[in-house]
């Protein structure tokens, strides 16, 4: 007999990631579609397509749709309420999914799904609490209370990226109206222009040399500076990385959490950042709190978000089983 | 036939409030019993004879009792692994009073007790995701998530008035190794501090002269000075209830919760602290969280602590009825 299986769909600002997955979030297939510059119907066709198609590979049937997208979700409608990059708010995005494949649906964010990825089967496997950060050029952050995601009393919260560390700091990005709070601290962002601000005041290091040479002063640059040992760069990951953990004590005493993994694309710094982020986050939380979690990077890369959004329409098809 | 009753158990640092609830948590009877200065083998005596006095007097069977303790809890064991007054580190509390009193006992975190009273019968009444932030000499916390408490994976977490709002503040006070975090900032003892500095800058207002004529500053001076119209104790009212807003803000980006309940000693002075709470608030969180949640006063003075450790035993003996 064919195995059940479910499709996860990671839908980023400029692509799609679509894959059929088994019960033990092992992927089968998965197919890759640019999505960049569509407009709203668009969008919706190229989705059904890529969905259809992963569909077709599948060994077993289909029994439903997970997607993760980088939108404030409001689940009592299943629509987007905020998103920056995609043409989706006030799309009721959830039940034309639905109606368009014939398959149920589960929608949330995508830092959501992929701390739920995480939790079942990457970096937080065997823990019941787990909060994730995913540190790219913002901050998404996941929360996973019991085994199950949690994101508010409408899905609008679990935006970690947004906790105040710093309330003199610099006005936040995008749409957040938010000053010092940990995203404007601790991304990639943030990474970038403290490791300008380093090179510019320290021109005699190697970060200092690449910013005179007129190389584009990137996280990537940083963390290969850093890791060739320039000390300007390890500094800069570690003024980041101690800045990542002031929000991590906070997390740990609101969370008492059993993990706090942190991923995306930062995280290639590995213990350059983590070491300074766990030190900071030790020296600030609430002794019980930091000695029982574990902070530790991410399992999942870039399929962080199809696995998570994967485990979501899982969930959804054994809730509908159990009742 | 007799209704079924719960006992709710405030212990404080200095006091203990006992009290018979109903089903609908209406209080039939209370006593009240000073303990400061008990060891641990005199309070626990204490305890089991004030709940057994306060047992005589309950119109019907007692079927739980519930205990708010100003601890943090790790609920693996039912006992606290940290407490600033209360000789009770490493009790197991829970057994211990079981055990004594010969009923299923529950214990909770006194922040996490009165959140449940505020939802269940309070300012948060009919909401499903509360949090309450109670700002006296420290500030505790306590999150109702889907109505249930939620503390952490095993209890520690909830520790709300220990997230950093300004990493390069002041150090915290007790047991709290952190700084600039919202205890630092925005309790009693903050409000002090800050009407300390105030008075001192400006001579000549009503806050200036209070501290020239030799009387205390104190949270409760500064108050009623600034009901009577005083503009620098209105001020330092504003400053702290803007700090106040800016954990609040971090409190709804991360939980999108229907109601934040602000109790507590500080709460006296009313509008003066909200009304800045909820205009920082607003400036700082995310749009759709700050648009569904409301910031209101407490229900609850000095009884929140018993009724919610009350609710806590009910919920209890529901528990057990249904399985």
């Amino acid at each position: 007999m064919a195995e059940e299986c479910v499709i996860g769909v990671d839908l980023g600002g400029t692509k799609l990631l679509a894959g059929v997955l088994g019960e033990d979030l092992a992927v089968h297939s998965r197919t890759y579609r640019r999505i960049q510059g569509l407009d709203q119907r668009a969008l919706l066709e190229a989705i059904v397509e890529t969905v259809e198609e992963v569909r077709a590979s599948a060994p077993g049937p289909v029994a439903a749709v997970g997607f993760g997208i980088p939108c404030l979700i409001d689940q009592r409608r299943g629509m987007a309420t905020m998103a920056v990059n995609l043409p989706l708010v006030d799309v009721p995005f959830r039940d034309v999914m639905a109606e368009r494949l014939g398959l149920p649906v589960q929608v949330d964010n995508d830092g959501n799904v992929a701390a739920l990825a995480e939790q079942r089967a990457g970096a937080a496997r065997g823990a019941s609490d787990a909060i994730l950060l995913t540190i790219g050029t913002g901050i998404g952050g996941g929360i996973v209370i019991d085994g199950r995601v949690y994101a508010g009393s409408f899905g609008a919260g679990a935006e970690l990226g947004h906790m105040v560390i710093d309330m003199h700091g610099p006005r936040c990005q995008g749409n957040c109206p938010n000053y010092g709070c940990l995203e404007v601290m601790a991304s990639g962002t943030a990474l970038t222009r403290e490791g300008l601000r380093i090179a510019s005041e320290r021109p005699d290091s190697g970060l200092g040399r690449a910013l005179a040479e007129g190389r584009l002063v990137t996280g990537a640059l940083i963390t290969e500076l850093a890791h060739d040992g320039d000390q300007a760069a390890i500094d800069t990951l570690a003024l980041i990385g101690s800045n990542l953990g002031v929000g991590i004590a906070s997390l740990l005493n609101v969370f008492n959490p059993d993990v706090v993994v942190v991923g995306g694309g930062v995280i290639a710094a590995g213990e350059l950042l983590l070491a300074p982020a766990r030190a900071e986050a030790a020296r600030r939380g609430l002794p019980p709190d930091v000695a029982h979690a574990r902070i530790v990077p991410a399992h999942f890369g870039t399929e962080a978000g199809m696995i998570g959004a994967a485990a979501l329409a899982l969930d959804d098809v054994r809730s509908r089983g159990a009742a």
